[in-house]
């Protein structure tokens, strides 16, 4: 087989860059100075509340299966690579060490979704293979988030296959989907891949094929018995679908003593056919058909169509929510925040000429401060390595931008979110099922306010640095600014 | 190697959804049943005035190696799929006919991009994997060639890998951006794959990791007298980055007898500094010294730098154009269009509430009409397979919709865009060369008229019917409507 998947080598699935900074490295003589970076995003998709961390799973299968084909090496050598660094990547063994927010967690924008601790060389060649798959999980995982949170109860399939931005976004963005609560996918790798239930219906081909659609869902309920779905707008949907996909059940499925399991509505004003197809099937006795709605969902058709009243039983969410499409990009960086330098671990900072790319320095701990009473969450706090907070007295937080803006807060439980994954490149983290990730991302949701799970205008949720964090920074930003005057 | 991507069972690459449409083909005994469905789509990204087609190249590759393994069966017989859909797929050779409009071919809403004739079982049960490949690299060759043209000639280089949708796109999406326009890569992947010439560029993590950016500058430079290119903005561009970056040229690769690549700026108002950069170095005599930009580059902010004067000499594309970050859907659907009824094809139709989702009936050949004179594209023509258009006569063209917009053309060539791919199943296609795609992109692109490649409110290019296919459709919809009056 010599599909664009199959013959991958993972040591590649990098950017050119990567390699030549190797080869700096090398050649300045640091590859094994320790170096610590965080991954961190920047911008919440849609202008959401929070964000969704996904995409754990593939990195930690990522770094453990690391390496470089001897053909990899020779396309290397071929675009200038050095012998030393060939040699290098020849017997490349991962060794770094990394934490990570779990997969599931809402996250938000510039704290650590994963931080690495390691050689120089190794923890900066491994950035765009981190990046690549968090970024695109975390996309999905926060997009179908939405939509499952707009349909209120209703059940939101995934049927993005189709217009996924390939192949592996199809496999992987289902399982994000299903992370951020989704309950199936239309997909047959990733269902058989991760153990997704699967979804599917009936598509207008099949009508089409027979000279009529009586006959069509009479010989489609022939083949399906115990699973017979009809698309019912091939033709006309109140007219002729629903009339007849009701004789069909009639006169195919009663006698055998089956029932139907759904019709689907793929176009017109879906809310209305769906009131009115509900009465038809109940008139007729099939109050327990469901009936299904697709055509380029998302989360704001889901809500308003939930808000009027349709009379659907599932949403099937394509390309809107594959894509994410109305937020396509999660902007996940890698930034280096500190380096040793004679056996220390020195802060380092990122001015760049826009202010909200100024990256916060310094090994961190992410700590979620919740309410004990309400068992809410209050703020996320960055603090470094060697802090420690003290839950037994009253915290005060600041907001890093405002200082002025402080909040006093007593009787909370504060939990650190950055989970050891690999020590010295050692996988030292038990995943969890991804039934279990799913579980746990709508637990975690459930500690955030209402205010914070708008769509439209969410409040901000507070992500403060400790005192000695917020301390650091500045003195690193007027360091910089200061000497450079 | 446990990744995603290499155990992937190319047969599983489809939704749940093909086979029990297989079982009910097989059940209804009419599997065999020669059927033809069209590929195309509707709306172009971003409201231009054209697409550019692409992704026939794995199109081909996967239809070759379609195939089955036995555990793939083995998760099929557990989802329901029966013992003779089982045997027929452990059996599967592909046996279809194929054509397509060649990659690289600017196309429009409602023409086929792809046409499939085959039993149906084989024809539908292909579909999702057509549409993944086709939908994919259509929309990031479209919006490529929307940067590159909007660069006016100035390079446009691909860095989207880490913010991809997945490593499939990373791969794929390279290709298409290589397709559309671009001169490179920053994938190494992709660039090893595909021969796309690669593109690097300094992070920030190097300058972060000295204690001084001056001794990062001149570290790199030693470390790639041949190719230096250093990031400008990590501190302040004009008040230490160009200096420390001029100052190491002097220092380090003056006495070498080198120069320097580049400078690259990715904050900031890339524009103003652009500018000030290009002074700056000019004056220290490295006028050579190219400047790249990057930050979230696309078509718009492109043509804005271009149009105010911007001193850049390579645009670096990242996010928003491997996920066409501002319309990331190409809506590529997989419509039947005629179907075998005593050994002759019978066309098909498929009404749909939504009007703009009425199809065009009957298997049929794509004609792209060219003026001699000008050689430019006058408008495509959609005819039924039996026609012949002549090209020593008049023709006379017509607006499908609005009947009355007519338009008498002479001294044309009808060139049929649609070419076979695969008959019978056997490859009849010989691929051309990535490199050639390309350069055969831009000269078709050039028969566009300047008013169809505008950005806002391009002029909508003419595909018409032919008055035999224009009556066809009309006597269908005209029949299910009435029948069903």
């Amino acid at each position: 087989m010599q599909n664009s998947k199959t013959d991958l080598s993972l040591g590649l699935m990098t950017e050119m860059l990567e390699f030549s900074l190797a080869d700096a490295y090398i050649s300045a003589g640091v590859e094994d100075t320790v170096a610590c970076f965080d991954l961190f995003f920047r911008r919440i998709p849609d202008r959401g509340g929070f964000a969704i961390t996904a995409g754990l799973s593939q990195v930690i299968e990522d770094l453990q299966n690391l390496h470089f084909y001897e053909a990899d090496l020779d396309y290397l050598r071929e675009k200038g690579c050095s012998e030393k660094l060939i040699s290098y990547l020849r017997d490349f063994k991962f060794s770094c060490d990394v934490w990570a927010i779990p997969e599931g967690t809402p996250v938000f924008p510039n704290e650590p979704i994963v931080k690495v601790r390691g050689p120089i060389i190794e923890a900066q060649m491994i950035e765009t293979l981190l990046l690549l798959s968090i970024n695109q999980q975390s996309l999905i995982a926060t997009k179908a988030n939405r939509m499952v949170r707009a349909a209120h109860g209703t059940a939101v399939v995934e049927f993005g296959t189709r217009r996924a931005q390939g192949f592996d976004e199809a496999i992987c963005g289902a399982r994000a989907a299903y992370i951020g609560g989704c309950s199936a996918t239309s997909g047959v790798l990733p269902a058989k891949k991760f153990g997704i239930p699967t979804a599917k219906t009936m598509p207008h081909s099949w009508v089409q094929m027979f000279d009529d659609e009586y006959e069509a869902f009479c010989a489609y309920a022939k083949a399906n018995p115990e699973d017979c779905s009809l698309v019912v707008d091939t033709y006309d949907t109140l007219k002729s679908g629903i009339p007849n996909a009701i004789r069909a059940f009639d006169d195919v499925l009663l006698p055998l003593g089956k029932r139907p399991r759904s019709i689907r509505i793929d176009s017109g004003d879906i809310t209305y056919l769906s009131v009115k197809a509900r009465k038809m099937l109940d008139a007729a006795g099939y109050a327990d058909c469901a009936i299904m709605a697709s055509n380029s969902m998302d989360e704001n058709i889901i809500s308003e169509m939930v808000s009027q009243g349709a009379k659907v039983d599932c949403f099937i969410a394509g390309e809107r929510l594959i894509t994410s499409a109305s937020a396509p990009v999660f902007d996940g960086v890698y930034k280096l925040c500190a380096i040793a330098k004679e056996g220390r671990l020195i802060p380092k900072i990122n001015l760049s000429e826009n202010v909200h790319k100024i990256t916060i320095p310094s090994s961190k701990q992410v700590y979620r401060l919740f309410d004990m009473e309400s068992g809410k969450a209050i703020a996320d706090l960055l603090a470094t390595d060697s802090e420690e907070i003290d839950e037994t007295k009253s915290y005060e937080l600041f907001d890093p931008d405002y200082t002025w803006k402080r909040k006093e807060i007593e009787h909370f439980v504060a939990r650190p979110l950055l989970q050891p994954i690999f020590k010295k490149g050692e996988l030292c983290y038990k995943e969890p099922s991804l039934a279990a990730i799913r579980e746990y991302c709508a637990e975690q949701i459930d500690t955030l306010w209402d205010e914070v799970k708008r769509f439209e205008n969410p409040h901000k949720y507070y992500v403060d640095l400790s005192p000695k964090l917020w301390d650091l920074r500045n003195l690193l930003i007027e360091d910089y600014k200061g000497v450079r005057k």
